[in-house]
């Protein structure tokens, strides 16, 4: 057995993860602090400001939290399809977005100092949240496939990445990008297949025993559905301007996934064995008209045109599920576990182009369709050098990667409890070619 | 095989699924549009409008959002108690909900045009959701024995009806319906329960093997129960006027849910074998105090007042389930899959009587005890007919009804994982037949 | 078989609960009035009382809404992760919070009366949500071990005791304790320790064959684990003055939990074998920092701070499962089937050590750390003589509690549905085992 399967993961993951943690906490020591509101440059002007600024919070913790529901529980869940990856898909996913919020606070927070130091509001951690969401897209590309410490490191230079082209499209560029179509979704989408891309695995070319659902899976992956679903409209507006902007990005977001469910159910049907419908479809293209309604979701489009973007979305979404992921599989090496290229990649070029001709069309006070354009390609391009170079340095040989045949499988990072009596010698069976795998 | 057992949905179900689509956005393009401010009726009179309606807006969207839980987490778990009808539950109910909460903005706004315009705002969004609870408690009274085609026609006539019937209600005999007693719960279960009627299958007289829940099933549903039970205060109290009224119908609401948990529990355990529980009663009974206190819940009847009425409801749901379903199925021909007569019909009218009664004792002032009662009538009554001319219309024979042995199956409209090897020849037999369904 | 294992709660059961809920309604009806803004102490003062109290109404209503969600989906499905105890686990918890909540409405606010009255407010909702978070953290300590009779009892015993120290650690006292580490978390799980420890059962020395989770159980934990950790930054926060305390309340525990996820994490892996990650750990361990923050979460501890304290807390409580558990079983007596001292007890310790040091340090206006110390002694201490004398009470030979070999199994309690065919012989033997237990 090749030292890279080396899965044990005692001293390598504690001191990975608590050596992160500290360095943190220091880094938060020196650089983070409380708003001050004697700091307030806005105090001179007004003698109201605490109490608006409190308003102001009171306001967007409801948001922040459906976000955050969205983050763990959404995400988290999404991925407990496969029949023995959900203590991962859960469990993992919320390693990843715990430890990749206070970095995100951080990489973020460097562009924006004030008298020296990051001062926590509302909007950076809605903020901080969403960073994360970049590496959870990533990781429904190469779920099953990686070990947590590989991931822990995927974290910290995505987040790092993502905090420089977000730097680079909303300031630089002055791209409108409220609900994060390019800079979250696209972004994620190629930084996780291009890593996915380098991680290709020839010995899962025909599949894998694990990499499939069972029917309780399916349903608990629901709950992560559906919990996206429904908190959409906040991812989609919590950082818009107060009033007219915030208001349209809720109404543009609820009608556009209300299109996108049953355009996704429709597709689903059309394109399956006798009509049935796909939990793999419905568990994931019915949110791509939440992801292609984002850059354009505070915009003056119209409900109805909201509702056009989201037909579009569950449709390509859909027909990317079925026709194209075995395509990228077998012609491009690129296995994407989640099928992220067709939830959160394409409907998220599809909102970067919608954003485009939108602002062309003068749906956006300000905005320059060029600058759009810029802000997609940024985008995308630096996703895929991000990933690309994350994905050769996850490919050094002392991560811990998983042998092939230990993919998809909790037992490898995971104390599993043992299932009744009449499966058990299946399972020991099962445990012992694990044993094998960890030197 | 008859031809009305043509359960093959690849055509006829994108088709009418994509065209109602369609539409519904050509319509929103002609009448629906944002709020404008500009044209706002009370903009003369005051500048802060806009400031006004954006805190109004605050306000409510996280009534929004608990509502919107309710919807599509509340009503879709709570049906997955069904051992192999869990896709279908949460599945088919986001695709109602997502088709009716469009065509519920089009069909109430039609009512209330603005310059000939249905202007989105949060309340229209609240009543959209709420227009399709009716569609999703007559889905309970049929759930397993219809084809997602004869759902989509269900949704789209039903809430046609309902917003008839709440015309009538609030507008023409201005009854107080806060919490909606009547022209959600009442209206909804007895619109199923008429539809139900009409479907009656002989065939399933005698039960049928997949008419159950296993362990987990049971645990998937109690999600639903509990978020429907947290946020009932959001639904009783989100429409209600701002201040005092919604106040007293979320406090209303809280206690009446408490005390109805508690009756629930003692009734359940009273009439079961050795005084065990029962989770049909738990899933269920446990929220009729949400239902019956929902005519009053901003009425001034004190929050005892509001916790006799949850007792009264968990007593009589539970009763219910108990010994009036049976008879319901074998003298009146109605076979209610999850029991909606008793969490929505019996607590429904309940609330409408309770409503009559506070308004007759002055608990609310402008309200006519007569106009409650004519509302109480309407609604049940355009309820029955309704459903009864839905039934009729979803009994024509090339809806793809499924024949009584994949009744409670999803295998029939999904595809559904297989499941470990050693079911596997079982299963492969129950494939078999469903094959021989699908003509 | 003795008269103190007559399991059957046919009407010992129903007759306590209905007893119970006729009193508080009969209570509510002399007592509990909606908050009438006629009688307002301030209405003299300013005309907009009315306006902003509505105000704080909305503000608080989500975070009201979110500690909902924790007591009712979070600690209910947190326990779930026993393989048959799952129907217990989330409907008891919502069986005894819907009776504690009326209970904490009537203990607490007996302390308050204004006008001879206890006048509801969202402040008095949060509350009495919090009271029975008490009652919910002790029955993690007997999960599994008593009866639905027992646990009712113990519900309003325990309250009684809490509503008496919260009055002594917060008015008599003046100790600061906002996030209720010390008089919610270290009481309830030193109240439920001693209950478990007069309630020990020597026969289960050795474990037993249900207490231990299945794969999918584990995932229904997380239910609980995910949505109690996201909400945690509202429980620490809900009751805070309005502004800079409740914003500093949200900030640190948001990063308390973030740091503590992730060295549960971190030691997790290194404490057992071979490197991998426990669901037990996770499941729990995560939380500590949101209780161990709670005393100082409105404090000037800064961010870092925070983090600090949540590092500390996700260490110590994972080494307490690994190590402590075993050793309170074996030596102690002490059978704590969720582990609540780890999770509760060590953590709300910190929490109250933490308080103690940050107001000797400054970090709060008006605090005096002899208060915060008398207050943590007299937390625990009233939490040990309490659950000793409620453990007592308990042990009564007539509460149905169950004989050992049906502990940590729902069907002696609940209607269980059959499993499939091929595990019926196992279960039907089951079945009757249970049978000859109940009387």
């Amino acid at each position: 057995m090749p030292s890279s399967f080396t899965t044990n993961m005692r001293l390598k993951f504690p001191i990975l993860a608590i050596s992160l943690e500290i360095l943190i906490i220091i880094l938060f020591a020196v650089f983070v602090a409380y708003k001050d509101s004697t700091h307030d440059d806005h105090k001179q002007a007004s003698n109201d400001t605490s109490t608006i600024s409190s308003v102001r919070f009171s306001q967007l913790y409801p948001m922040f939290q459906d976000v955050h529901v969205m983050i763990f529980i959404g995400f988290g869940f999404l991925m407990t399809f496969l029949k023995r990856y959900g203590f991962s898909s859960v469990g993992i996913n919320m390693l990843l977005a715990a430890l990749g919020l206070q970095w995100g606070i951080l990489v973020q927070g460097f562009w924006h100092l004030h008298h020296g130091k990051i001062e926590i509001d509302i909007l950076k951690m809605i903020n901080a949240d969403f960073s994360t969401a970049t590496v959870l897209i990533s990781f429904g590309a190469v779920l099953g496939k990686t070990s947590p410490v590989q991931l822990l490191i995927m974290t910290i230079l995505e987040i790092t990445v993502f905090a420089m082209n977000e730097h680079l499209v909303v300031e630089v560029l002055q791209a409108k990008d409220v609900g994060a179509s390019m800079i979250i979704h696209a972004f994620g989408a190629y930084f996780g297949l291009a890593v996915a891309r380098i991680l290709y695995r020839p010995g899962l070319k025909n599949g894998h025993d694990n990499e499939g659902s069972v029917y309780h899976s399916d349903l608990f992956a629901m709950i992560g559905t559906i919990f996206l679903w429904m908190f959409w409209p906040s991812f989609n507006s919590a950082i818009a301007d107060e009033g007219e902007d915030q208001y349209r990005a809720v109404v543009n977001t609820y009608f556009s996934l209300a299109a996108c469910v049953v355009a996704a159910y429709a597709i689903s049907s059309f394109v399956e064995h006798k009509g049935k419908l796909d939990m793999v479809h419905i568990q994931n293209a019915t949110l791509a008209g939440g992801v292609a309604v984002g850059t354009c979701a505070d915009m003056n489009i119209g409900p109805f045109g909201a509702m056009l973007i989201g037909l579009v979305a569950g449709i390509i979404s859909t027909v990317g599920f079925k026709f194209l992921t075995p395509i990228l599989a077998s012609k491009l090496c690129i296995q994407d576990t989640c099928g992220v290229h067709n939830l959160h990649g394409m409907p998220g070029i599809l909102g970067g182009i919608a954003g485009i001709v939108a602002v062309a069309m003068g749906a956006k006070v300000g905005g320059s369709y060029l600058m759009q354009a810029a802000a997609l390609t940024s985008s995308v391009s630096i996703a895929i050098v991000g990933g690309t170079i994350t994905g050769f340095i996850l490919r050094l040989p002392f991560w811990g990667l998983p042998p092939d045949q230990n993919c998809y499988d909790d037992s490898i990072y995971w104390e599993v409890p043992e299932e009744e009596e009449e499966n058990e010698e299946g399972l020991a069976h099962g445990e012992h070619s694990n044993n094998k795998a960890e030197v």
